[in-house]
């Protein structure tokens, strides 16, 4: 953990002057910059060092405890993030991700656009030494046990050794960041049977076991788990292409969404359905604190050097917050070191190609 | 469209005599062979023919204008379904798919065990000329506007060329089946851009789009669509690979039950909620009817010489019936002849490898 040259807080500020920076980008929430500074201020609050990036007269009154540079360029809607991230250095996003692949900050928070933050972490921050790809896993808000899904959609097409990977970052990142012990880690597949699912799973699968059986102990291997296991708890964290993945996730939520959809507008059909509707809202709402997706901060980009976490852009101040007390607690726990150590362990990680003179080539994934 | 060596019916049958006869298997229901028989009685009644294979002494009384061939033997919850139906040639499913293959009956039902249906029906029906893999459709619950994705578990790895088929397959099920006009066809990914998606999916969209500008009048190709789009009704029929497409499907099941399953919760935790949940049940009516699974009769087997129906297991004799008056659409519409010219126009159709002499070899697949 490199503090690097962080700015010291003011006096008074309840952060210790040791903990990580978060660089935060406040361009992207659907409520505005304003309201990611907002949850900048809730999280300083609870004592996390933020460093905010964003148009600085659209921030409103800050506490002098968070510094902020003064960044009005955005590039969360650009049509393609990839180039925007290239050509556009003075975006909000482009600064916050190179304040921290510069040491100025320890991690990443940038709401919204998941296609320019993990452009531009992986231009600026890079992938961190021995990981083929970086991921992005989503901690999904099921009722009773959170479980974490990845790859959600940072690659479309995957090899064995990259979902191998993805079980152990997925892991660490549950660990850290998401209080679960050892997780128990499945295979999405499209049934339970070792023997089940398409050639990647099958080879991805025999990987997983071997690894269970030379005694991995940062997570436990659960196998396959089917589309219908991924809301029971089956696993804690379940690895998978991001092209499947992507789906998944998608259609989680549209069908979520039009279940609560089609039960308002019920609620709403006649009298007698508001009466009820009224009387049965103060039940539903635990359901629907439980599946709150604020409540964990948010996607999280992994694999590269430092972490970084995406809130989603409809968020309000209050997961904007947990993104960050989130993004400090990964930092603080030294998240992307474990994950290489434990990589390191099982003889996972990539090996850089060595040339005739034995000089390390730089690594294309 | 060949009667063959159906039963006639009895005198003041409803029945068409020259009518397609649908062999139905009643072992596989979770409510047991009566109720599939009680489906297939309610069925006749409306007009449809019907072959019953099942434990005779189970099924209940009959009318005269049902037969029953006594099939006792299930492999409804065989662990390995294709080697089961390969080794017993006296299972209900075998003797039904055999029926059909022999031209007894002119479509398939058979509840609960999809995986056996699959493989009785590919060892006793065989696959349609020029069908490179029969694939599993499920017209998707999605209120008003239902949507049949396939294939949903058939084949876990697939080639562009399946996925091309698939498209034929689905567009002849919904426009003979299910009452869509010329439907809209989508490539499920994970984004709306022609350019994203998996190598596979970038394939299949190039050579659906190629299908496109030739001028296919039995579809319209809508691209691209998201998980989010499943639900939003932005295509009638959604291909995709059988890992994908079972993922799919089963997340959803799953999402939509815990969905459900909260409210019911919360309508019983206080008194005041179940004031509530009862007051508001009515209007859930609507809803509940509209996402009924047995209103669209189950899952459909198609690229077989002839159709196939797997109405779910937990269905009750009402889903068995619309099961049966589906097939029994499907096979006096032609579905199987129809997606066979759709795919010879299109040029489409698998090629039987020819051996240097030019005879046809028998193809594998």
């Amino acid at each position: 953990m490199t503090p690097g040259a962080a700015p010291s807080p003011s006096p008074g500020s309840l952060a210790d002057p040791l903990s990580p920076v978060i660089a935060v980008d406040c361009n992207g929430a659907d409520l505005g910059p304003a309201e990611v500074a907002a949850g900048a201020v809730l999280a300083a609050e609870q004592g996390a060092r933020v460093l905010l990036f964003g148009p600085a007269a659209q921030l409103g009154e800050l506490p002098d405890t968070i510094e902020v540079v003064d960044a009005p360029v955005s590039i969360a809607k650009a049509q393609d993030p990839v180039s925007a991230a290239r050509t556009t250095p003075q975006a909000s996003i482009v600064l916050a991700a190179r304040a921290v692949g510069e040491g100025r900050a320890q991690a990443l928070v940038c709401a919204g656009a998941t296609g320019a933050a993990l452009a531009a972490g992986t231009f600026n921050i890079k992938r961190a030494r021995g990981i083929y790809r970086p991921a992005l896993a989503i901690p999904l808000p099921v009722p009773h046990h959170p479980v974490t899904l990845l790859d959600v959609g940072a690659n479309a097409d995957c090899r064995r050794e990259h979902i191998v990977q993805f079980a152990f970052m997925g892991a660490a990142l549950a660990s850290t960041v998401l209080d679960v012990q050892r997780p128990r880690v499945g295979l999405l597949s499209n049934g339970e049977e070792s023997q089940r699912g398409s050639a990647l799973v099958l080879e991805a699968h025999a990987a997983l076991a071997e690894q269970a059986v030379d005694g991995i102990d940062v997570f436990e291997f659960v196998g396959n788990v089917e589309g219908g296991d991924v809301m029971s708890g089956a696993a804690d964290v379940i690895v998978t292409d991001g092209f499947t993945g992507n789906i998944a996730l998608k259609l989680m939520e549209s069908v979520s969404q039009t279940m609560l959809g089609a039960v308002r507008e019920a609620a709403m059909s006649s009298t007698r359905a508001k009466l009820g509707g009224a009387l049965l809202r103060p039940a539903l709402r635990g359901f629907r604190d439980e599946i709150d997706p604020e409540a964990s901060g948010g996607a999280y980009l992994l694999g590269l050097r430092r972490l970084g976490v995406v809130p989603h852009g409809r968020f309000t101040r209050a997961g904007f917050a947990q993104a960050i007390l989130r993004a400090e607690r990964g930092a603080r726990a030294d998240i992307v070191g474990r994950t290489h150590q434990a990589l390191e362990q099982a003889g996972a990680l990539k090996r850089s190609p060595v040339s005739a003179a034995g000089a390390s080539l730089p690594s294309t994934g």
